[in-house]
């Protein structure tokens, strides 16, 4: 996106996935503990508040729907276990919030207070920062009141074999390609297309492998792999990935006309170029 | 999508759309009455038959995943009202399905039989038509088993107004746009970008307009307008639309790479070409 023009965020490119196994007290149990039901609450949000604070001391925040909270499908999950052992201090101990489906930044670690309120969470982070907005907008004319936050992230895919600008030997005709695919809100992903030639032909990768999960819980990444034809001898091909999810949402080709300021929901294909030699 | 490459289907294009008000007996209600509860039930599918029959005395049959069909939020129906009033014979009289947020075909008419099963249902339409295939995939390598019944649709938009071809008259240096959008498995319309330019520039139509209901719950159509600034004083523009839902899942640019034979899932931008005059 920051080819396209130039956004205020971090640096991410594709990166290590993973899964892990949490372990915890399911939230929506702990709430209706507390009394709170969904045909009777007039709460619209649970607030999280991290016990770890900025410089200002303003502790860490987020919230997500009381839909999602209250869900007993929606496997909100206050853990205090990881893959089976007592969760690590980098990762939240000694509890911390996991909201499978929903974006990072809602799953709070270190968790010290949790709210039910009308009110989405006051932070930052909940409030001016991780929300998309139309391309036209820029940092003189946004007003972060005219997004909502990102809960549910938008389907994704990405291409980790070749790496960009690598040379690949051509085998039978065909190149090798890896990666991983995702999408929010437990949509499961039923394919994925790639491409040897900057997508001008396509076809699905096989295999494609994910756990036994069923949308709308599939909550986990998917892995794939392909051998695509090149029809070129040699020279330099583009290759292109595109997941299809479980709502048979797919992704934009290009970064132009989904750019937004903080470069959040960077969906479009994955694309890596390469050299080929036979 | 016809003008990528012939497809085997119907000539859908923008049409008329319009929410209305069902009631009924709650599917959730009805099963959990036979004692179908989601925790212990080992069915996956609910199945639906219709009253009417193909000429080979077939009857229109689909079916749902059981999580849909048992989750007292998925607002799935055994209608007998619409709008107030016993539901038209055209509309299903006596009893249809309503599945809202799911497509069309499996809100079944003239409803004769429910069937709890392991299994999906065997009609036609839902093993061997509405499903998603890659672009490369033609009708003498297809396998319908390799791909999932379209349960929820994905993100889609349309400009009604100006209509294709039309002369349009600018005022103070715009054009007026107006239309719907709507996105699949109760996710909101948060945000319709519209551009003037083919896709160059683009601003968020204002206003968009739904009902009050919240995602994962937004069942209805959304409508918009938007004024949209013309740098030409005269001549040929295109015009474009893209819609956002809840998900932050957007529509694909162009059809070329989401073409599948039966011309389903048709989402990308709607274009329309107009004349502009002062």
């Amino acid at each position: 996106m920051t080819r396209v023009k130039a956004v205020k965020g971090l640096s991410w490119g594709q990166a290590a996935i993973g899964n892990a196994k949490w372990s915890g007290a399911r939230l929506c149990d702990v709430l209706k503990d507390m009394g709170i039901e969904r045909d009777t609450t007039d709460a619209l949000h649970v607030q999280f508040e991290g016990l770890d604070t900025d410089p200002a001391n303003m502790p860490y925040g987020s919230s997500i729907p009381i839909e999602k909270a209250l869900d007993p499908y929606g496997d909100v999950y206050l853990a205090y276990e990881m893959n089976g052992e007592t969760i690590p201090r980098d990762h939240g101990y000694p509890i911390r919030v996991i909201v499978p489906g929903v974006v990072g930044a809602r799953n709070v670690k270190w968790l010290g207070k949790i709210i039910i309120s009308k009110k989405e969470s006051d932070a930052h982070w909940q409030q001016n920062d991780y929300k998309g907005f139309a391309p036209n907008v820029d940092w003189d004319t946004v007003d972060f009141k005219k997004s909502p936050a990102i809960q549910e992230l938008p389907v994704i895919s990405a291409i980790c074999e070749p790496l960009e600008g690598g040379t690949v030997k051509v085998k039978n005709g065909k190149v090798k390609l890896r990666g991983y695919a995702w999408s929010g809100g437990g949509r499961k992903i039923i394919r994925v297309d790639v491409s040897a030639d900057g997508g001008k032909t396509w076809q699905a990768a096989d295999p494609l492998e994910s756990d036994e999960s069923r949308h709308p819980r599939a909550w986990g990444w998917s892995l794939w792999s392909a051998e695509v034809p090149v029809s070129k001898k040699s020279g330099e091909v583009q290759l292109c990935v595109k997941a299809v999810d479980s709502q048979y949402n797919t992704q934009p080709e290009n970064f132009e006309n989904i750019w937004n300021l903080r470069g959040v929901l960077a969906n479009a294909y994955h694309r890596v170029n390469i050299k080929i030699e036979q």
